[in-house]
Formats: C-alpha cells, structure tokens, sequence
C-alpha cells in the first residue's frame, strides 16, 4: 500500500482525513502540539498534560469505531464546572495520566477508538507558540496567537516555539518512507507552521523522496496572512523548510455563494485566496486546479467557545481526497492536470 | 446457563461481580440509583443526568475490556477543576448526554466496554433518598445519610425515596427469570435497601421462584445498623420486601486480623456483626458459614473523597463466588452445608 503523510491540525486535517480514510492507503497523521485553547488549554494549565485538542480531532477522523463512540469524543459538556470541556479531550488526558505519557495514550486511544493509520504528535515536548507582532509585542500561545484584537490590528513578524522542540522519531520517519506528503490545509501560523517550527520536520521533509502536495487555504486569516496569494503561501512555507520543496499546490476554483462570502466577511474580516496566473513568472511547483468548495455550512457544536474563529468556508473532504489520491496514484504529471484543471 | 441476579450498589457489588464474573453463568448486576456522592453528585447536580457511580463500579467489573481501559474507568482526575471526577463518571455523563437517556447509556457502555452480563439501574426516575433520624430530624441524599456525624449520633429511624420511583421493567424481567437471587454485600441503609425501596421490586422478590442468598455484611455501620446482628439484617430487608423470601446467608467466620481490627474501631466506630447460634429460635434461612474474609488491604484511590467511609474489612470476591457458586449448583441443601461450615 502507498504510504500518505498529512502535516498539520485543528479542523483542517480533521476534514483532509475524513476524505483520505476512505482509500486503500498507509496513512499517518503528523499533528499539531503548539495548542493552548479552550478544553486543552485548561488540561494544559491544569492538568499538566500535552495538549489533547488536534490529535483527538484526527483520531476521531480515522476511527472505524461505531458511530456512538466517534459522537462521544466530538461531545463538550455545556453545564456546571465541565462547560466547555470535550469529552475526547478528558479521555486523552485520563489516559495520558494512566498510561504515563502522551505518546502511548495516543497509542492506546488509537487502538480503543479502532483508528486506521497512525496519528503522531510532531513532537512529545512540551513546547508553546510564540509571535511577535510588527510593533515588537509578544503574544504566547496558540490561542491567544488565533483569536487576539492586537494580532489582527499589528500584524505578526515572526514565530517561534519556546522552549525549542525536537519532532517525535515517528514522524521523522513517516515523512521519509512516505509516497505522499500532505501539508495542510489549516489556520498558517496556528496549526501548519507550528509542525515546521520543530527540530527535525524541515530537514525530513527536505530529504524525503515523496512526492509533497500543499492544500492552499481558501481564505486568509487578518493579522496573520492579509492578502496572501497562493505563491505567498508557498514561499511562507518554503522559507521554513529552508528551501522549494513542493511539487504541487491545490487551489480551489469555485466562488463561494454570495451569502457565505457575506457572512465570511462580516465574520472574520480577512479576503479569499488569489491566484492570478497571467503577471506571475515561472515556479517550481504545479497548480491543481478545481471545485474544492464544501456545500455544506458548518455551524459550532454548542460549547466549543473557539469555533467562532474557524473559517466558514471550507473544503469539501471528498472532492480534495479524490485529487489527491490522482496525484498519488498516476505518474505523468501532465495527464494529471489535464484531467483536473 | 444459570440465570443469576445480584442487588446491591457500590464497592460490595464490585466486589461480589469480580468474583462471579468467572464462573460461566448468565449475570445481571441489579443496581441502586440513589447514589449523590462525590463524583456522581456533581453530575447530578451540574449535569442533571442521573447517577452513573455505582454503575460504573459494576461495568468495570463485569468489563472484558483491556486492562488499560478498566484501569481509565477507575482513574480520578487529581487536579484543577476537575479534581476529584471520575473519568467512568464523565464517560457514562456525557455518553446519557449523547444518547438522550441513561437506559441507551449503560447499554452503549456495556457494550464499548465488553461486559459480560447485564448491567441494570433499578429504576429509571431521578429520585433521592431520605432518612428520618430517630429526633425527627430529615436527611437529603445518600451522601449526606452516609457521612453525617448527626447520623451516626442520633441513629435512622426511617428510610426512603423522594420522589416514589418505579422498578426498571428490565430488573423485574431479570429478578422473576432468575434461578439465583444475591443481595449484598453493601451499605445497608446506602446501598441495598435503596434498591428495596423501588416499586416493583419487593414484589419481583417475593414472587421469584430462585433461590434468594443473602451476604450479610461483615460489619456494622455506625448510627444505621449499630449492634446489628446476622438475624436482625435478615429481619430487616424482609420488612422492606414484604416477607421471608431469604433461603440462605452467608456468614464469615473468619476474625479480622488484629491489626485491621483495632484500625477499623479507631477509624469507623463500628463492630463485627454478630452471630450466636446458641440462644436463637429456629428460622426459615440457613446459615452458609465459611472464610470469606479479604487479606488485602483496601487502600483509597487518590481523588476519592468518599473512600474513607467505606469498611476496611472485607469480603474476599474469590471465595464468596465459590461459596454461592455451590448453592446453585448444589440442589441437596445439606450436604452443601456439611461441604462449607
């Protein structure tokens, strides 16, 4: 079977997942650990426990468990002194507490949920987000980073973890033995950098003979990525990697309906990806092009007090999957774009 | 197979379950509702699902789970917010949330977590347990009637459910078709007679054509069952059912080392309960006499508030299995008598 690696978080790599799940394909799951929002920001501070929030999203993504216990670890308790907490995220750190630390519970929550494919915290350190603004401020941790006045007003300069951190074994050797490797779709600075920012992602993914795909956000986040285009994206990317490294970029050709792009924009204040091919010179990399868009609305689950700052516009899991798996599975590049552009 | 029912609730029921969990019979673990301590009080009260504690304690000992799941069942969070939540609690909470009630709960759970046998909540309705002290004085919920310095004073003068709740159709169906009835071991005023209290369940009791074997406690409680010997227990639940049904109880002979003894009476101000055949009228029950006391000792989990209350004398699940095992499938009463005294 061909080996797939996805690179990132949050809601993102749980709908890349969803799609991804349903092909014949080795798949790992490289996760996000620089979250300090909501639910597992509490189990941070409080518990002392790595961050659960990102790799419940993807186990509960890949889990063939009945649809009643996939339910379970999506549920947030609304009331009393749990408001806000996810049930996944309690189970993760319960078993984080039993088991002794967060990489076997991830084992074990895989093998209780019946996950198919591995998911690997990008790092077992204990590591924050930081960013530095334009104007010379600090502001620490994921969530604050995501949902921050300052941030949308200043502009983010620079990012980094802190302390430094050193990537899990298991993903420096999914990435090599990978056929296929898939960096985002996911919020830039909260969930794709992060993985980038860890010892060890860059020179993986500078080494490995994968194939390397980059799912181009369809919307940019104010303060983080005004105005990005696509190859803004790519170069963003490729600066932390330390050099072109990806081979194709999707991009999604479908307008949004006028009353998503109107709530979209009254919501979030940031503008739809461009990508202008006519005043552009020559790049490394190839542009997959087609209808990526998600029909669907996605309303917040009641107690999740962070969805307000997800996109509302999305990708469609199983138009992106099917791309995907043309990229993996055919070799002529050329015949590839011709059947999708 | 052997159709065989325990009522109870609690640490006696885990314990009772472990041990009859071996044997190749069909369980159904009948359990009180009217628990509203700790961990399962918060959840009534914050939560407004019913009491999933004493569930719990019977699930994972009927659980066929991994070692690492039944362990997370028992597993209390220690710190923060969530200090002194028992993760099974939180599981059986958000799992009644999910699926709308707590019948639907308890049958996903048991089936999540590989339980062999029925686990069945004696009644469906929300409802709280009372006890009059014998100064007229009213005590709210088996919290407060369990650990209450006022109690154990003044002493119960009655006991019962607030509002009326009916039996669980389930545990009539289980209780009729039964060929071996258990009550016990467990708080008396706490554990079984809550169960006693439900409509529909006395009459299941008396109407049954099993064999009913009672466990006597091992010890008496303080301000419930002061001085209580084996008869007055027996005398005691036959007033809440109606009439004798009891065919058999179970009685240790064993003393309690004098180490656990002399801890016992500085931590609890209880006393072994008694039995002198000498100067005792003839009675419908046999007594089945045997060892069946525990030479572990019971230590409390951190994060469990309400351990300290519980007796440090115990029964041994091994043994007493063995022991009710033989009155099942024994049908010649004496020489099951001759085989054990």
């Amino acid at each position: 079977m061909k080996k797939v690696v996805t690179i990132g978080g949050g809601t993102g790599s749980f709908m890349l997942l969803s799609g991804l799940k349903e092909y014949p394909i080795e798949l790992s799951a490289i996760v996000s650990m620089a979250d300090n929002g909501g639910s597992s920001g509490v189990h941070r501070d409080e518990l002392g426990v790595l961050p659960p929030g990102d790799i419940r999203q993807c186990l509960v993504a890949l889990s063939d468990s009945p649809e009643i216990m996939r339910k379970l670890m999506s549920y947030r308790f609304t009331e009393g002194g749990l408001d806000g907490h996810s049930f996944g995220n309690l189970f993760l750190s319960a078993l984080e507490k039993v088991t002794g630390d967060f990489s076997s519970a991830v084992r074990e929550a895989s093998d209780i949920l019946q996950v198919r494919g591995n998911v690997i915290p990008v790092t077992r350190d204990d590591t924050h987000l930081f960013a530095k603004l334009r104007n010379g401020k600090m502001i620490r941790g994921e969530n604050a980073i995501n949902v921050n006045f300052h941030v949308e007003k200043v502009g983010i300069d620079r990012i980094y973890l802190e302390p430094r951190a050193k990537a899990n074994p298991d993903a420096v050797a999914a990435i090599l033995s990978a056929d296929l490797v898939i960096i985002g779709p996911g919020n830039h600075y909260c969930s794709i950098i992060p993985n980038l920012l860890v010892r060890g992602i860059p020179e993986a993914l500078r080494k490995t003979r994968a194939r390397i795909v980059y799912n181009c956000n369809l919307v940019n986040k104010w303060g983080h990525t005004n105005n990005f285009s696509l190859d803004d994206y790519v170069d963003a990317i490729h600066a932390f990697i330390g050099r072109p490294v990806i081979d194709f970029v999707t991009y999604n050709t479908r307008q949004p309906g006028k009353k998503l792009l109107e709530r979209y924009q009254a919501e979030e204040s940031g503008s739809i990806v461009a990508f202008d091919e006519s005043a552009r010179p020559k790049r490394g990399y190839r542009i997959v092009k087609g209808n990526l868009l998600s029909a669907t609305f996605h309303a917040a689950k009641p107690g999740d007090k962070i969805a307000a700052t997800r996109s509302l516009i999305r990708h469609d899991s199983k138009k992106l999957a099917k791309m995907l798996m043309l990229l993996l599975e055919i070799g002529d590049y050329e015949s590839i774009l011709k059947d999708i552009v």
